[in-house]
Order: structure tokens, then sequence, then C-alpha cells
């Protein structure tokens, strides 16, 4: 016999009180002490959702507390509290939908970071309008702010692919000319020739240390302009970068010029090495273009969120591959001209697992076939996790971004038009309201 | 202690007045001018789906507003409107069925505009059946309108076919018969001189020559029957792709004979390089077969969608390619035979990090190997980012292109059967309704 | 005010005349004549879902017909029907529960249909238990029937394996030995010379043939006890290979015997590839073997759900070879020793695209190295779509499988202990029942 | 005319009791005997969920047993034991919530039980403080428990990769020394000759024998204080692997030493063959250090749910190689240098199926070129079935651990708080309960 009536926001559920009292510990539990004390059922009232109710009071009946999968991993922590019942009692089958919440959440506060950070970083008050040096710095570092800027940041785009095509053209032995007399450099192969014989032609130098300048100057005024402390500015990763490039570029410069003369031929070719790779660091300047589209910022999100999951995933590739690499070097044992060491079956164990495939190693007896048989396919399986990783994190965070972004355009047109609105909706509200909301007599 | 009463519906929702004065501009807010004066509860009647007003309720019990995954988009879009609540009250973690709405109608419009675009051009109430003109152009552009066009559409496929063999056919120097004299020609690998000293056979060129001028008719023929305005048909990338392709063919044709005598050797052989391209066009006449199928409306679909976010990842591919291209010229810089210059790295970056991995070149220094890992697994991937977005949107358009056939199909049926049955019906109903409606007295 | 009173299922929903008039055609339009004359509410009571029945009732409040997403297609399909309304009114955005309702009913008859053609073929009745010809036939064909059937398969399956290997050995010119004195011709890569002039050791060859012997006998036996019609036999595409198969071997091994001597070098040639070829259908045969895993099942029907789908995308793959083949026929026009025809064109462009890369073409030209970056990401975006199909196809089979699977042993295991618990269950529901099932008496 | 009413959980449900009586078996079909006699509606009351009887009702309203998708299993499972409705009821398109629990209780138990495994293994009442056999068992075993545990197992770690790199350096023929004067052997390429006539330099030959000491100490004393039975300690396969590294190292280091003077040739090779290769297995030591990364428990554990699946997708796999590769050797019969055996086109065909494509052997004619394209179009197709095991394998099993590892700790974070909290939480509950708990007058 029902003897316990719950209005839970209008519904009525009834229950024993027998049932009530399986976990005291709970609000609902602790009602006990209320119950009228002859046979007549008592009603409580609770002002809540009287559907999650349903899956709670579930709980008091069966003993396993489930939920639907439909719920919002929010509301299920708000009712939780207020019905007074630990987290821990949920079933471990329902568990997705409270946990999918804090994932989601964490990724939001992750979105939200990152778009803060693209804002000005001058305080709006501290922003004087005839300041210079707050001038300059809005000028280098936000396009957005002015027309200025915007026309200074495709300036500074133009220079940027200027200097990346000079670094690659640079290297092409049919564009340089010989210096002095020594013409029979350039036939060789040999690099360290190449640049200790030979140079850019003239205009494409002029053109490299143009662009030099250009950066360098671009650089010390940022430096002196800027609004932030010294220490922190050299702690922004791409702040560094540019040290580093700028200081390669003049060496490098310097280097090509006067090595040969001075230098070793070993040193002088393993300084090139050094400074030029250094100066491939001025890629990261593209990095500040990109990160005004929001799709970059998805694969921003999507890599940062992956690096954590794929330390294990390479440290067991890495695994696979000297496994294997060391296997196919004694497999290959009594073959001639393969796998001459168990480094270069390192090497093959990454050509093959990635399925690059090179052919310049190749398994010729018939259980190294096998071995690259087992390689391969292990290859294939162990990169299909990481790849599954990027993939849906890719497809988590594009989502989330779409909607977020669409959420928060439609927040600010409705700012905008609620300050206009304002008196008109009152006005009409008064109007609207009689029409579909109507009083009726109360039921008793 | 309850003191309102919301009848939504007929489901009886109670709350106090408290609770609803939480967001004083919503409809909710606004009933307290309506309550009673008594402490008896007052009832509300709405007209409205109970189900959704439990969430909007627990927007005035708990200050959040969250949805359960179940509801359509336009579902909650409707309530908030009626309930006067705006949509940036919605929790950000509920975003995602509201704006999946959003999504889902967008492609469901473009599977719409698609469609649309197949149905016939020519307003029905123009189309006079005896006009040998409008006779002409459908039977020329729509094959479904009848027996003749569709016989026409069949050989038309079949030219195309024979005139795409006869492309790669006539490249075969063992086929090409040679010009004059000069027998020697045909053994060496030049191409140029194969082009000057050799022509295909008589049989060959005389079929080449009749679909060219198939192609020629055909094309003015349409040009002149066309409903359509001249500067609307020659917007259309088709009909441009059919001019270029018929000039470049007659062009070729000519070039081909008269070009060796007078145009130098280099001459001749950029301009037979632009023109045989510019044929391959052709291949263009295929997509009129294809977009017969709705299957290529899904890669279509899928295709045009994908490139929009594609822009970012060709910029990220190129820059990786970039960086491991000129990193590994550097880092090969002591490695004779490998190389050469920057660009044969940019070279060796693609055909790595694409896995192709010809080994046309291969780095074969320790640190060389090092770099060429990485650049395999940064392809690997960066590529699974493009295939995730191909992948995901394929199976969407796939999954609503299915279900939209499989609507309208059924509406079709049902408009076919409603006309015949609209008597039978209006019988039925009055004798079938006693059965299963049964009229109670009112509970109160 | 509310003036109707639905009871559906017990739960009672308002609303007023107004609202369910605007649709007159379904079971709540046609109402209306029984509304009572006073104003006091009349009352209808409908024995179905009150659930389903809320998103009904919205069709008349709101004009749209939405579903919420967790309704199967069969329960809105039957709800439909019996509130008389049409499926064309349901809102495009909640079509998907629908049809994927068809989908998977779909799957699930294509798994029953494989399921029942695995049973026994022979009617119970007509199975008599002593006749010798339905004993072999069991015997042959059916591995579960009987202890002495499952031995014989594993001899099959073992004469199967054994045949194959030979298959492959004989072709291994270490191993064969010189016919009459021709000592010669072993050292030399032609293989038309080396199946002249040498012949597999005598060893393998009485073993081959012995197998040939089993498989004819097996086949011919099976052909005699069949008890389907003949005309049905060999309509069976498994029975028509095995006619091949045993064709193509006893061909084969005259052939190799008598063919050097009567025949001339190309015919005989031509004649051992064609038949070699047909006997490799003999791989067939372990296709009955992997039948009999519920894995290979999925694997089959995603295999067959898929191919409908991947016509267009052969197509396009064929369109972008033949494309991309052409192309860099003509951009590698100048360069020697590459692409000599556009076939080998064609060649390249599949290696490239299905990222094999072999590397026996390259493009050395630095447009060519372009156009074959172009093809290759081309490729991995065309080919992420036929595996997109046959990724979710075999995700979606398996599930399906997986699920019949366990319900179908559940509803066995209930069948059985139903006969044997019916006696007991019928006495204990009537001690059970009071516990929980509690008569009140009629609220009013 | 509803002539029944249920009440479950406070909701009246309205049916007749013709509907009820359809399934007579279950226990709303065996109500009918406490039906009142008169016609006036009896009540029924079970204190079940209201939400899920609807779907219980309407089976017997429409004969179809569906859930809406939102279900839990457990709760579906729950509520037809108490309904007493067989599983077999539940409709086909259904089953997919049905099943599903199963499969996440089954993934569930397989963390719990690899996460209990991790535990320490003596009982904690006999692990006495000060003896020195329990001490050392948990310095060697367990590196959580102390200070010195987790210093041995770094410097165990450092032991592990020292001796790995050892391996792979030993093989590099440059840094090998001549033994005795044999100066000529070092230049060939024969790798027999080089172990015969070099080895290792003395510093090297020191580290790999003081680690080789260090590890078979390591496991003396493991096997001398295991608390484990011996028969139990040799059935861990990864002390099996101890036993058999050790043994192959102290075999490889005195066969290298006396082997060239003793043995055959041809027989030495043979044995430092499959030494080296045994003591490759000391690559599993690493399996220890992986094993505390959850992430790699989740590798651990989609391989294991995947293995399963694998065996007939490499039977097809395997068979499909076969096809390939003998097809090929007769498709490119009358090339010559191609194809020398079936085994080498099965090579081929391995290396063309997984996109590896060396480049080492390729077909050359036309026909042989399409069976590529074929070859490499089905590897793809198939291999995308196994990469979908492991890529949802892996995105399950990765999400389910989530989901536990954040429920336990929130689970011993209560509990911990609850200790403290217990009183504190009794005296508040007295207070906070009037505020929101309201006891009214029961209604009728």
């Amino acid at each position: 016999m029902a003897d316990v009536n719950l209005n839970v926001g209008g519904t009525i559920f009834q229950t024993t009180a027998q049932t009530l009292t399986k976990f005291p510990d709970t609000k609902l539990g602790s009602l006990k002490k209320n119950f009228s004390m002859d046979n007549s059922p008592t009603t409580f009232f609770f002002d809540r959702n009287p559907d999650v109710f349903n899956s709670i009071l579930d709980l008091y009946r069966t003993g396993e507390l489930h939920f639907p999968s439909y719920f919002c991993g929010a509301t299920i922590r708000n009712e939780l509290k207020f019905w007074q019942i630990d987290k821990t009692y949920v079933s471990e089958c329902c568990l997705e939908s409270l946990y999918r919440y804090d994932d989601e959440m964490g990724i939001l506060s992750e979105i939200k970071s990152l778009q803060e950070r693209k804002v000005l970083d001058i305080p709006e008050d501290e922003c004087r309008e005839g300041c210079p040096r707050d001038f300059l710095w809005r000028l280098l570092q936000y396009p957005e702010t002015s027309r200025k800027a915007s026309v200074f940041s495709v300036v500074y785009l133009f220079m940027v692919l200027l200097s990346t095509s000079i670094l690659f053209i640079s290297t092409d032995p049919d564009l340089r000319q010989p210096i002095g007399s020594t013409e029979n450099a350039t036939s060789s192969n040999d690099k360290t020739l190449m640049y200790t014989h030979t140079s850019v032609p003239t205009s494409i130098w002029i053109i490299d240390i143009s662009c030099g300048i250009f950066f360098t100057l671009e650089f010390f005024i940022r430096v002196m302009v800027t609004p932030q402390r010294w220490r922190h500015f050299f702690c922004c990763p791409l702040n560094v970068v540019d040290v580093i490039v700028i200081t390669a570029f003049w060496m490098f410069n310097c280097m090509v010029h006067v090595g040969p003369v001075f230098l070793h031929r070993k040193t002088f070719s393993f300084l090139v090495m050094i400074l030029a790779s250094a100066r491939l660091l001025q890629l990261c300047r593209f990095y500040r273009f990109m990160c005004r589209f929001s799709s970059f910022d998805v694969i921003n999100l999507a890599a940062r969120a992956s690096v954590g999951k794929f330390g294990i995933l390479i440290a067991l590739f890495t695994l696979s591959n000297l496994f294997f690499g060391y296997l196919i070097y004694y497999v290959e044992f009594d073959q001639r001209d393969s796998f001459n060491n168990a480094f270069v079956g390192f090497w093959w164990a990454v050509v093959t697992m990635t399925t690059v495939g090179y052919g310049d190693i190749v398994p010729t007896f018939f259980l190294g076939r096998v071995v690259a048989m087992l390689c391969a396919l292990t290859g294939i399986l162990i990169l299909a996790m990481p790849i599954a990783i990027v993939t849906s994190n890719f497809t988590l965070y594009y989502a989330k971004l779409k909607q977020y972004t669409m959420h928060r355009k439609e927040s600010k047109q409705k700012e905008n038009c609620k300050k206009k609105e304002k008196k008109k909706k009152k006005n009409l509200c008064k109007t609207v309201s009689p029409i579909s909301v109507l009083s009726v007599k109360p039921i008793r």
C-alpha cells in the first residue's frame, strides 16, 4: 500500500515508507520523522524536476541508481546534490553522461582561454590615443585594431614569404655564382665546396639582407615599445624564436663571407648546418597569421590535447621498431649487402611501419620477408591508434568551437538588440500576455 | 509551500511564486501580477508541450537551463520563443542539439538546391511541344525527358569514351607511324621528336577527327537552341570547358600537322604541352553522366563542405613540408649525391609525408633518418585531419540524402494515394471512430 | 481556456478545441462532432502511449511534428498510423529515427537470411536415417551433423591446404628437375623454357595427382547424391568453380606433359597462363571453412552492402587516374626516360594515389613533382571515402550480428526453460503476486 | 472505456481489461482475478518507475515491446524481471541498449581485473616489516611501496636501456676490433666472418658483462625471495622470458669466444642467429615500466579485445595475398627478370596490399599492372577493417578507463570525507530539511 506521497514539481509520486528508509543518509531517507502517525498518506512537496526524480526514486526501489542517457551531467549533479545522494551510488554503466560533462566543460574552458589570449593585452584605460609607444605596439602586434596595422601585417606577411623563398632559392647550385676564379666547384656534388666557392647572385643577396634588416628593426622596435615587462616578453616562445632567427641570420651571413678563409673545412660545414637550421625557425613567423583562422585554433587545441596521450604510443612504436630492426638484422644474417648493422634494421623498420617503403633496403631472404610482413601489419595497427586520437580530438574540438562561436555571436547580437528593444518589450508584454496565458480558477 | 499551479497541456506543475520571479523578463516571470491575493494556489493554463516545460521550469528552480539531448533543435527554439526566454540562457554544455539543428537544416537545403538544379529549366508553360528549338534543347540536355534524348545520351557517352581512349592511344610510340622517310625517330625517347617525325595511324586519326566534329556540332547546336541568355550560358563552367576543349582540339590538330615546319622546336614542344593539357579537360564531360547517380551527389556535397576547412590544413601541410625539406638539406649536408638543393628536400618531404615513398631520394646519414622518421609520423598525423573531415562529411551527407530521398518518395506516393482515397476515407472515418474513440463524462 | 480533455493511457492532456481543428483529416481533428454542447470540457479516452502523444499533440499546437530522438522508428510509425497522421507531416530534421529503423530492419533481415542458408537443406521428414545417399550428402556438406562428417571436413581442409602448397611450390625453379638431357634451361629466367624443359619432382607430382583425384571423386559423389535438382546445383557459384578447377587441373597436367611437343611456344605459354590461373580458383574452397565463423559473415555482409556504393567511387578514382596520368605525360614532356606513353602515366597515377609508391617511374621535373603532390593528396582523400564506407558498414554489421546472436541464444534458452518450468511458474505466481501487487479501492 | 487503473509509482495509467489479458503469463496479465465484479474501475498500485512502465504497457496495447534508446540496459532488465515479461518479447530493433549494457559491463570487469593485478600480491597480514625476504621482494617488484624500491626501479630501467643500447652498438662493424692478425675481414659484408674475426671493444664488452651479471643476480634473488610457489612463479610469461634472456646471454657470450674454433661455419652462424634473437626478448623488460601508465593499459586492453576478431581478417588477408601473388606470377609469365616464383609474387602482394611499396619487384606488363591496381585497392579495403576494430576498441576502452578512474578517485575522496563529516552532517540535516522539504496536508 502506497503510504507516502511525494509531490515533485506538481507530479505526484507514490511509494511506501519502507522503500524510502533504505538509504537513511539521504534527504528522502531522512523524511521518516515527518511521517504522520495515522495511516493516511503524507504528502511532501519538493520544487524540483519530476523527470529526474523518477531515476532518483528508482534508487530506493531497486537499490541501483541508473540515469537515462539524455540527461546533461550538470543536471544530474544538481539533483544528486539536492537529494543528498552520493555520486558513488551512480551505477557504473551510467557514468558516461556524468563524466562527459566534465570533458566538455574542460574543452570549452580551453577554447575560451585561447580566445581571450588573442584579445589586446594593453589595459583599455591605459591605452592613450596619442602615445606613440602604444600606437607602435598595436601597429606591430594587433592587425585588427587599425587600418595601418592591417596594412603593416600584409607587408610583414610579404616579407616572411620573400625571405622564406630566398632561403630555398639560395640552395640551388645552378643559380649560385663562383667567387674568384674557381670555376670547377659548381659541377661537383659537395655542398661544402659549393658554399666556400660560390655565392648567391648580388640581386638575391640584397633582397636577403633587406629582409634581415626589416625583421631586425621590427624586433627591436617591438622590444622597445612593449608594455609587458621584458621578463615576460622573453618568456613568450615566439619572441625567443625571433631572437634566435635574427642572431642566426647575421651570423650566417658573416660566416659565409668570412668563414671559408679562417675556419677549418669541417668546422665551417658544421657551423653552416647549425646556423642554417636555426634560420629555418623563421617559419614560426607564419604561426601568427594562421592563428587568426579559427580552423587553426581547432588544429592547435586538438594537437595539444593529443600530445599527452602520444607519449606511450611513441614508446610502443619505438619498441616495435627496435624489435623488428634487431630481428631483421639477425634473420638476414647470411644475406650479403643488406642490413650491415642493427641501426640500418631500425631505419628499415621505421620506413616499413609507416608504410613509406622507400625500398633502399629490402629483405631478400624468405624469413626476412615474413618479418617484414609482420612489421608492416604491426605498424599499420599501432599507427591506427594515434590517428584515432587525432581524428576524434579534431572532430570534437571542431564541433565545440563551432557551437561556442555561434553561441557567442548570438549572445552579442541579443545584447545589442536588448538595449534598443527594452522599452518596446515592456509595452508589448502587457498586451501579448492575456492572449496565451489564461488564469483559471484553482482546481480545488 | 507550492502556491502556483501551472497546467501545461494537461500536466500540472507546482512551484512557488518566489521561484518564478527569478527571471522577471520572461513569460513566467511576468505572471506575477495575475496571482490571486489570497493564499489559495492560482492555476494558469498553457497549451504547450509539458515535456519540454520541465526543462524550462528548471531554469527558475536551479538558475541553469539544461535540455535533455533528445530534443530536436526546432522544438527547443519554439518553446524558448513561446516562454520568452533568451537563447543565451541555455547552458554551454547543452548547446549541441540547438546548433546541430542549424547544421542539419543547412545540409538539407544544400541537398534540395542540388536536386532542383537537375530539374528541367524550361518553364513548363513555355515549352511548346512542336517547337524544334525546345525539342533539340531537351534532346541534348535532358536525357530523362524522352526516349530519343536517352538514346542521344548513350551515343554521347560512347563518343566521350572513344575520344578519351584515342587521347591515350595516340601517345603510344609503338602505334605511331613515321612521316616521310625518317625512320630512326621512334626508337629514341625524345617525345618532341616523336611528335615531329611520327603521326597516329590514319584510321585512328579519322576517328579522332569524327569525334571532334561531333562535339563541335553538338556544342554549336546547344549554343543556338539554348533558352538561357548567352551571358548565363557562358557562365556555366561546363560550357566554358567545352569552348576550351573544342578550341584546343582544333588548334592541336593544326599544330601537329603544320607546327614542325614553321615553329622552333622549343615553342612547338611548349605549345603541344599546353594544348594537350587543355584537351584533357574533356574528362569534365563525364561529370554530366556521374551527376545522375545520387552517390555522386554525396561526394559532390561532401567535397564542397570540406574544401572550406582544407585551406588551413594545406597551409600546415605545406609549412611542414618546407620545414622538413629545408632541414633535411642541411642535415644531409655532408652526404654527396643526395638533396642537391632545398627544393629536392621539399619534394622528398612531400613523398615521405604522404607515405608514398618512391625511394628516388633517401637520407643516408643517421640524423637524416631521424628527420625522416619525424617527417613520416608528422605527415601521417597531419593528413589524418583532412581524412577525418572528408570521412565525416561523406557519412553525414550520405545519411541525410538517403533520408531525404526516402521521405520525398513517400510524400509523392501519399499525394497520389490521397487523391484516389479522399472519398473513401471520409466514409470510413465515420464508422471507424466510434470503436477506438470513446467519449466519457468529464471527470469533474 | 482548456476545453478538451484527452485521457491518453491515464495521463490527462488538456488543449482547446480550436487547436485540434487545425488538421481536420486526422483522428483528433475528427473528434469535433463529439464535443459536448455546453461549456464543460469533454474527456476522450485513448488506450495509447501518453509519452509519444505529447509529440503528436505538438503538431496541433505548433504546426510542426518533431519527435524526440530516442523513439524507435516502429513506435513512431504505430502511433502515426493510430492517430491517422501522415508520415509527410514529420519535420525534416526528425526523419533520422524514422528511416534508421528501416535500415536496421534491412540489416537484420540480411543477417537472418544468411543464417538460414547455413542450415541443412534436406527437409527433415525426407531425411531417412538409413539411406546411403542422404548419409553421403550430409557427410560431404554438413560437418556439424555427425562425427564422421566433421572428420571428413578436417581431411578436406588438409587436402585443400596441401594442394595450395603444391601450387606454390611447383613454381620454384630450384626444385624442378630437368626433363631429358637439357640441363642449361634452369639457369635462365625464361618461365616458358622452365615449363618445357623441367618438371616437378616425382614425389610432389604424386601428391598433386592424389589431391586432384580426391577432389574429382568428392565432386562426382556430391553430384550423384545431391537432393537438389542439377539445374539448381550448377547455379551455385561454388559448384561452378569446382567444375572449372577440376577441368583446369586435368587439362593443365596433360598440357605440361604433352604440350611442349605438339604446341607452338607462344600457344603453350598462353595456355599455361590461362589454366594455371583457373586452378587458382581452388582458393574458393577455403570459403566454405571461413563461412563457419560469424566474423566472416560480418565481412561478407559488409562487403555486399558496400559494393553498391563503390561504383561511383571507382569511376571517380579512375577519372582522377586518367586525369593525372595524362597530365604527367605532357608535364614531363621534355624529360627523357620517363613516362614513355600516357598508359605509363596512368600506372604511375595509380601507384601514387594508393600511396604504394614503388618508385619505378618518378617525375623529375619541377612541375611534374607538383602534379605528383596533388595526385597523392587527391588519392588519399578519394580513398578515404570507400574506407569510410567499409569501416562504418563493418562496425554496423558487427554490432547487429552480435546482438542478434545473443538474442537468439537467449530465446533458445528460454524456450527450453519454459517447457520445464511451466508447471512451477503457475504455482509461484499465485504466491508471489499478493506481495507486490496491491489492489486498492478505486480513487473515486 | 478504461476499466483498469494502474497506479505505478504515483502516475495513473488507464487501460482496458481486454488489453491486459493479451499476455496472460505476465504479471499484468495475471491481475485478471483481482478485478472488481462491478463496473467501477479497479486500481492497482505498483512501486515501480512509471517512465519505463509506459513502454511495458505498450506491449499490451500494440503487441510489440519497444524501449526508448536512452534507458540503460540494467533498468530494462530489472523492469522486465519485475513485470515477468520475457526478454524475447523485446523487438529486434530495440536490442541495442539491452546488449550494449553487457558489453560495457564486460569492459569494466576487464579494467577492474587489470587494476587489481597491479596491487601488491603479498597478503597484508603476512607481510612482516622486519623480514628481509619480504623486504627484498617488494624492493624488486613493487616500486611504489618504498623510496628504496623506486630508486632500484630507476637503476633497473637504466640497466635495461644500457644493455639494449649495447645490443645495437655491438652490431656496428666500424666499432668492432679484429681478433688476432686477420685484418681483412672487416671490409667484407659477410656477417659471419665479422663475428668470427672481430670482437666488440673491451670497454663495451665489460659493460655488457656487467649488465648480464646484474640481471642474473636480480633474477636469482627474485627467485629466492618470491612468496609465490615456484610453479606459479614460472608460469608468469615475464619470468619465463627472463630465464630465456639470461640463458641466451651467457650462451651467446661463450659462443662468440669459443664458437669460431670448435664449430662449423654454418652451425656457428645459425646458433648466433638463434641466441641473438633470444636476447632480443629483453625488450620485454620495458613492459613492466610501461604498465605503470594507464594509457598503456588502454592499448593493452584494446589489443586483447581486438585479437579475437583479427583471426578471420588475417586469414582473408593471407588468402588475398595468395590469390594476387599466384596470379601475378602467371600474368607476368612472359616477362623476364620479374617474379621468378610464386613466393616472390606473394611477397610482392604483401608489399602492395600494405601500401608499403618497396619497388624491389614491380609488374611491367599491362595486365600485371591492372592486377597490381586491384591488389592495392583490395589491400586498402581489407586493412580498413582491422584498423576500424583497433580504432573503435581503443576509443571505447580509453573512455571507459577514464570514467572508471575518475569515479574511483571520487569514491575514495568521499570515503575519506565521510568519516570526518559524519557527525556534522547529522546536525546539519536537521536544520536544513525544514527549509526545502515542506509537509502538506494530503490532497484528499
